[in-house]
């Protein structure tokens, strides 16, 4: 099975990525863009079952977020 | 309005990033996890209206992604 996990700077922790972008758009004729934040998209397949969600949930825990200053979401998907 | 965007590297494109989770997954007790790829996933807010899209789409293009590299998709939410 698909799991796709969306990784997000937490609210209030600085986010540079974000924020040079922000800062660029003016100069590419982008007006009113605001609140950007840059994070980190995961798509990866493991093997089917219950436990699989448990399974992505201590992945990122341990490795794929840095819980302390990012948020993480996932989804599963049976194919 | 908020743009949510996803960006993936295109198919047959090396992912190092993608490579070292999935060769780090095993000695932290994860087995049978494949084709880890790792992409970016961007939010923003930008001004409502009919342009939304198309605006987007233009900024994926100039800045947020690399099309020669990175595949990218995003969707619009009314707040």
């Amino acid at each position: 099975m698909k799991a796709k996990v969306y990784i997000t700077p937490k609210q209030g922790i600085l986010d540079p990525q974000g924020v040079a972008i922000e800062r660029s758009l003016p100069a590419l004729g982008f007006e009113g863009v605001a609140n950007v934040r840059v994070g980190k998209y995961i798509e990866l397949e493991l093997p089917a079952g219950d436990g699989a969600a448990d399974e992505v949930d201590k992945m990122c825990h341990k490795l794929l977020a840095n819980p302390i200053i990012e948020d993480f979401r996932f989804e599963l998907e049976t194919e």
